[in-house]
């Protein structure tokens, strides 16, 4: 386990982290938070703006999901982007699994926080699939590779946060999507009712 | 077109919906809609909570989605019994086509009501998923067709909000999960970090 380091940042966030798990979100005060990481309240606010944004830092997955999508070889089909993309985007939870466990943990106890979550992936979903077009891809296939892409993503994330093997991140990516192909082998379709 | 019919409910809806998109969601009051209908404020909050519960009503997909993943025909894929729900639900929305097309405007101005949206959606995907557990899918695959399902919902249903030929939402559905399959054919995945 990594001990805490010199960095205010750092600090805060663990302390936050800690204190959102014992003692709930919503009970948790900023001066809690600076006090545990043994900094003053100015300091906090220096690097956050309130303590909901400890948990939504300024996301460095929407620029890696870009470039790699951007970056991509060209010879990949839509979903295979998308797994370069997330299988690039993964080292940067499992640098630090601990901490994206805890956080995962707080926001699944709060229904206004899981709100929040819902409102980012749908902005790295809006992310992937303009890097999609950007390749040329047509805009209602990008918007449902990049949809789906965010959709394995998720179950994959949950799958990580659970596997007592802790296999990586990339992995479980990678099994997601696979799955993905299995799931559309044998669709067959219903009559549709009123065509 | 549908004329005003002489429930109070639908005509609060409608005059909701109107003055939303006239004035915006925010600007618009519970007197105002009340009065545009016709009736008093009384008779508004019989029927709805808030201004907002009149976009995000009791759903009744909920119970079309469980019951239609429940009954589908044992022979189907995951994804097959998704297509059979999504297409059994979808005539609730055909049925009212210029109302929802004014609710996806309403939401669409407004990011709060678009979080409120996600939550919807996220609600429909556990109520998915746990229908496919309940035919026998493993945990996770029956979360990833059911984030699936939903994310094909999603861009099949503004396929459908902006398709100048008014074809009907359950050919959307049809022809995006359709999509789904091309996206996977060619699936190559890239080097994996890490492992």
């Amino acid at each position: 386990m990594s001990r805490w380091k010199p960095d205010a940042r750092g600090r805060l966030e663990r302390a936050a982290l800690e204190l959102y798990n014992d003692k709930g979100f919503e009970a948790t005060t900023v001066a809690e938070i600076a006090a545990r990481a043994g900094l003053t309240d100015r300091t906090f606010y220096r690097h956050f703006a309130d303590k909901r944004e400890v948990l939504f830092l300024a996301n460095p997955l929407v620029d890696i999901l870009a470039d790699a999508t951007a970056t991509a070889p060209s010879s990949l089909a839509p979903l295979g982007v998308i797994a370069h993309a997330l299988t690039e985007a993964a080292p940067v939870f499992d640098e630090r699994a601990d901490l994206a466990r805890q956080r995962q943990a707080v926001v699944a106890a709060n229904p206004e926080l899981q709100e929040r979550e819902l409102a980012k992936l749908a902005t790295l979903a809006a992310t992937l699939a303009h890097a999609l077009r950007a390749r040329g891809l047509e805009t209602a296939t990008a918007a449902l590779a990049a949809e789906i892409g965010i959709a394995a993503f998720k179950v994959a994330f949950e799958n990580w946060i659970d596997d007592p093997d802790r296999r990586s991140l990339a992995e479980h990516v990678r099994e997601t999507l696979d799955t993905v192909g299995r799931l559309t082998t044998s669709v067959e379709h219903p009559a549709i009712p009123g065509t």
